[in-house]
């Protein structure tokens, strides 16, 4: 496999959580792929609900075009909702994955049935939105939320940590899974520890969604280009918009 | 019923096409209803993919926040891919209403099945997907796409409706559905003389919206504020997004 | 909107509940509405089961038949079961909704999810294949029955009323949905005051449906004659059912 | 085994047909099984649409409780729609089978998948939501109407039985089934023929639903008394239908 | 109908659950019924995973080769997992009926939906599995496992037969279902004595799955030989599996 | 990454096939990966059908057994109908990853839908199965078979292969997916040619299977122990399988 460029977008404006997750992108990374982590310049501080999402796609627009530009060989969406996903798939001819589907993708692949550890029961639905739209719904076998935003993450303290790793270990115990997704780019440092505490797989879509695109990458294969994916029709954007196709 | 003023915005750019969808709106307002037709300053002339969608869900948001600043009884969305709905809900507490939603479930009123007639091809994966996420995946029998792009529908040498007429001949024949859902803002004029001369209900969502709204607004319902469609939290937007919320 | 009556047919023969209807339907009608609200002479007193509904289609077909010699603008079957809905279309070439079709489909539009409160268990099983027709399955967070039958809601101590104000309560503070659906015609005097208490959207079919069919009227859309939804095919009805067609 | 009497229902009132669908049933019964073959003395002669089940469940209901009345083993609903099922069984406390589920059960046991050929197009949307109701829509390949109506099969001239095997014919060619059901009670004495001439299994729900009906005896099972199937509430009919239940 | 010879064939190597099966399939069995109850001579002693089934599907296609020579009617898979159930079909022509399908089919027809009670929990997502293919998700409202292995069945003491009973009842209190599916061939012998001292349907697959063959052989239907489940092709088998086709 | 040892597992005895499959794996695998490819020495010669599969099964099974005692770090089940692919999870700790699903898994991360192009239709219903059991029944646009055995991809004429051309370019043509997923571990090498000369994504579950296992390897994820994939419980097994766990 050659060098393999990864951009990895964090879609909201928070440097912490964007070097959290770049972090956590590095650790995984085969020797030959270089991690980029980026985040917008302009949006919201951090992604909880649809509207913070419809924000927060306008910046991983221009940065996955600038980062097709720059002619990389893959890009990760670091939300767990996947905001613009199939946007960006038409902007792009290299592999586009989100974080969501990646995590919810691999826990299929090593346990029958998983369980999502999320943030603020309002992004609840965008989860279950998702597990529609990827169809693995009867692959979920619980949602479980911590009932703390997201930037809470980012807190020294560490009462979010502690508040995911008591429902990992609830969820072990109620859900009858085999696996935990855990449902936000924040908590991509906690996987590994808390996959052997629990001894059972607790998955990182940052990490999920980077060995992905290595693997596309390594197949050669990037986003399909014949039908609805292709790329945009070529029309004047205006304002604001200008450029960003 | 006291007064109703609805919002209908048109996300696309395009004038002719805001004035059709205006027209085509108030020819169907109840009485006490007043409509006003709106498009954003910038963003793209027509939408015909997840790209086109995600550029003009920022200005759908723009003219919702501006909407309940001036109070209006209730929003619709004028694309047929209902582009932003659940993030303007969240913005909106008036009821908020997308074209294909409201053409949607008007046609399972109706028809044990129908069938739907797009422009583009490569738009039908939305048609697709919002079938799925409202739950009428069983109700449609069939999809059809004129391959001509939306704004072919502003020329005034017809060749789009009549392409659409022919389509839904062609539907009406084969399908074995007992309703057509036009898949198009910008087919709003079409519906009714289709309807006649088909002899079977042809259905435009602007107007089906607009009556969704009127419905709502009738009934003292709003966009409910409990649970995943309150308002977006209060976070410090940035950049061009600034007093967007 | 030129004038416009609307049948609303309770499908049973309680003549107090008729009038709980009629007042309900009549609050939200719109100014050209006149809502003529009426029950079978024979049938069933109250609806709780598939038998019921059975032997109450009877009464609604016949009611369904004369409203359209009469040349009603469109009909309103008003038990949430929606007993003899598509027979019912058959017979009229105007609109005709059920109740629960009216208010699923209207909680889809204010609320991402929605819970149904209703009266006995045992009609729990008709709101499950009903979600399951209608294509709302995923927008049902929960059912609920105060176990109490329809009839207690004509008892003028109000313990059914009490129950449902109970239930709704807790369904708000558990289930995760925006939206409550009352689940049964007995329960259309309620939606309102709820509503307002308890901060969400809390809905009656009944007063739905009349939107619906004010909508459809609007709008010129009458039901399909194109397929399935055709008359009756012209055959001998014989006994009692003679000039039912 | 006891001795087993088998109420078999024709919904309509059609004579001829019911000698068939009677011939039919005697001719799989098992030793001990005794065949009584029923129809309503007044109703709908064909049964083609929802309006035409309607009618004939009330019908079905009446045959029913004097079946029980009698002491009968178990009751077959000798028509594809299964008109009444439901409410039959709250009625009933022996068996109640209808001929589309027995058939469309007994499909899945021989094949991977199996497809229908019925009469008029307006009754496949019957099947249709049958096919959903009872779990079947992945089992089902293809859908046939021959466009012949129900009574044309009494005709001596043989004109719909020759449709129906050219469809049958048709049907194996095409659709990757692994055999046949006939949509409509009045096909029951073509199964055996077709499955011989064709070599796969071409299944009549009468005769199925009496084997169903024996198998449910034979076990001392039958419809359950506890919860929604319980027997209808003990209410006052009024009219026609006074002594009903 | 002329004699019918079903083998019953217990996928575990138990003698003692082969006589327990053997006892219940007898004890329904019609008058012109014989029941051969047979089980491998090598393979697992108890069925509780996908590991267990895989190695006990070889005795079972060995054991159904062996009936096929023999000339018997039909065969039942008497495991509830129905472990190789559609090799099995392409083995033979007489019908294979596996006894979590017949006792789910047979739960369908009795009540809206069904509970399933079960022995590990492990054994739990063969259940969903099945019930997903079969497509009765929507009519299986539960499913307990009561946490002991298979084996402890066939213990004097009866231990396992009192935590069945006991989950059983909780079943009848808690999951509003009408009937209940007992999911372990080993449980064969509790079904009448529950059904009757819950006075709901408790249904035990091998009677079950023993009256579906009756019915099938009775109809003059075999398993397809048109399609995908035809004889296996002909190709050269080595080692251990020689002969086995 | 360290050292990764991946078993690839071709389910039938075919040497050539073997090696094709081999050398596909082999193209693909990351610097430190070290593909061991292994078919069982008694068996089927190919897959077709539900029996082959579970005659193969077994030697997938004993050659699970054999990678995990020589501490492989992953295992690829090297057949599209992923026959045995639970049971050997259970039997394995490491990564075991089926080539249908690796290949349905990535051809939705690169297109909205994909078709899938295999040999016999009489395996069609295999993957029918699967694309219900992985959850990507929407995602799947059509399945097409070829009509030419396995093996027919052995042979030197190169028929298959150019038959397999022709559908794919076909399907490209019809189906309006954006993807093709190649049924058969036999078309392995021709992946990466199709894909350029048709211009769209043409996946080969081998070497997909390759980059999930090295993806789910560098995460540190191995298939769970939690659950319904543990080890199989410790039983004696007997006769030839003595010793396979």
């Amino acid at each position: 496999m050659s060098r393999c460029v990864i951009q990895v977008i964090n879609p909201n404006t928070s440097q912490a959580m964007t070097a959290t997750i770049g972090a956590a992108a590095t650790r995984v990374a085969a020797p030959g792929t270089e991690i980029v982590a980026v985040c917008p310049s302009q949006g919201v501080p951090s992604i909880e609900g649809h509207f913070d999402e419809a924000v927060a796609t306008l910046g991983v627009l221009e940065l996955i075009r600038q980062g097709r530009e720059q002619g990389v060989s893959g890009h990760v969406i670091a939300c767990f909702g996947d905001p613009g996903l199939l946007a960006a798939r038409e902007l792009a001819c290299a592999p586009v994955i989100g974080i969501a589907e990646a995590a919810m993708h691999l826990a299929t692949l090593v346990a029958t049935r998983f369980s999502i550890v999320t943030t603020l029961p309002r992004t609840l639905i965008i989860a279950r939105h998702l597990l529609q739209r990827y169809g693995f719904e009867h692959h979920c076998a619980a949602l479980h939320a911590i009932d703390l935003p997201v930037l809470a993450l980012d807190d020294a303290q560490g009462l979010a940590q502690h508040k995911v790793r008591e429902m990992c270990i609830q969820s072990k115990r109620q859900d009858g899974s085999g696996a935990i997704v855990l449902g936000c780019g924040g908590m991509a440092d906690l996987a590994q520890t808390l996959t052997q505490e629990l001894a059972m797989p607790v998955i990182d879509g940052v990490s999920a969604a980077v060995k992905m695109v290595e693997s596309l990458v390594g197949l050669g294969l990037g986003t399909s280009k014949h039908g609805d994916l292709d790329y945009p029709l070529d029309k004047p954007l205006t304002g604001v918009f200008e450029g960003l196709r």
